[in-house]
């Protein structure tokens, strides 16, 4: 926890803030602040600030915060995934706000089983901690917007993706990557397609690319979802410089 | 499993190989092979080859196989990190060899708990099935060499690192990052060291920088040991094209 999230709502108009739970226990236990410590805090989906420990107890610490004027930029950066095992998105999501990404896609895909959308950990009381633990964890604030697609092909058609300036899509048949496709201009707003495990079929490449999805490689080398995601938001953050 | 890892011992001298266990399972139940099917086989540090399925049974898949003459270069990328908590390195060797890693050496630190160490999770036992497991992701055969390191200060002032051409170690506050570092030249063979969860301590920073070590950045997000080492494998692959 690199930052303390705070909820709007928790914040009294003088700006104090008594936290209880795993957030209290960290600021006790973990950086063992006492009173008059300042530590970085920041507003669920507004600026970051500094909180001035108060008092600290067993399961109750009380801040004194201030936050600044301007609320971060969202990330530039937003993620169309088919839905993968739920096991493996269980610990993707934490990373996902971690890396920053701005919106999330969570879709069907031909080669995505569909019992995988009955799971819990696409229902956002599963998901939003674990979003709030990646945040806390990059010292961001702003909540990745989440949506759950259950008809991709609908949906590439008909969503404008209002201010994506660049739409990609992970492919391993591409010979260039995010590196090379971006170095000339990485200025906009950029959507990456992720496909399943089993990949996407030909019908659903084709779908992307008329839509206007540009295919980037990953090398020679064939990586789980979940390692290629991240790896491919790393690549994302170097040339967009987030 | 896109690739059906061979050990030498295995192979029969007319090329004859019978599988049981995980791997003819794999190959009966997902892959539903039957005779006459050619898989992608390889030779464990050794070449990639094609196996003609020869018959299948329960627990039993025979294969004739013909490797190529030549093998897979080594990946130019060697990796040495900080011994993170064993929960979080059990779940990264697989996925260390599936993005390419020549040799990784596991270091103490002044801020890595000592009882890390005594994990089972860095014993051989463990971590090779991990590391095939990640092989046969990525359609490699070349096992990352893995080397436990209990003196990183001595290990970094004496050990040549022989054929490394670059060493660059992950600094939250250098202002460059891999893809900048790297995209004039990343042509030889690089090497990058990944601190702790709570990072390297100024003291550990100037002794990597004696010894050479270039600082990268990731940017102003903190992300976790796993999440930060994959985002940066996926950037030095995309700057060495491996």
């Amino acid at each position: 926890m690199n930052l303390i999230l705070i909820f709007p709502e928790e914040v009294s108009p003088d700006g104090r803030v008594l936290l209880d739970g795993v957030r209290a226990e960290h600021i006790r236990k973990v950086l063992r602040a006492e009173a008059g410590k300042k530590l970085r805090v920041g507003l669920v989906d507004g600026p970051i600030g500094a909180g001035i420990v108060e008092s600290v107890e067993v399961g109750a610490v009380s801040l004194a915060c201030s936050f600044d004027d301007e609320v971060p930029q969202r990330p530039r950066v937003d993620l169309l995934l088919a839905m993968p095992r739920p096991k493996v998105l269980k610990r993707l999501w934490s990373q996902f706000a971690a890396l920053g990404i701005g919106r999330i896609y969570i879709t069907n895909a031909e080669k995505v089983e569909r019992f995988y959308f009955s799971t819990h950990v696409i229902e956002p009381k599963f998901y939003r901690p674990k979003l709030i633990e990646g945040l806390q964890q990059a010292c961001d604030t702003l909540v990745p917007e989440v949506q759950i697609v259950r008809d991709v092909e609908t949906f590439v058609k008909t969503e404008a993706f209002a201010d994506v300036d660049r739409k990609l899509i992970a492919d391993p048949s591409a010979s260039i990557g995010i590196v090379e496709t971006l170095s000339a201009d990485a200025a906009g707003r950029v959507l990456l397609a992720v496909g399943p495990e089993g990949g996407w079929t030909p019908k659903e490449l084709a779908l992307f690319e008329e839509n206007g999805f540009d295919g980037v490689g990953l090398g020679s080398r064939i990586l789980r979802t979940d390692t290629a995601c991240i790896a491919l938001m790393g690549q994302l953050a170097a040339v967009m410089q987030v």
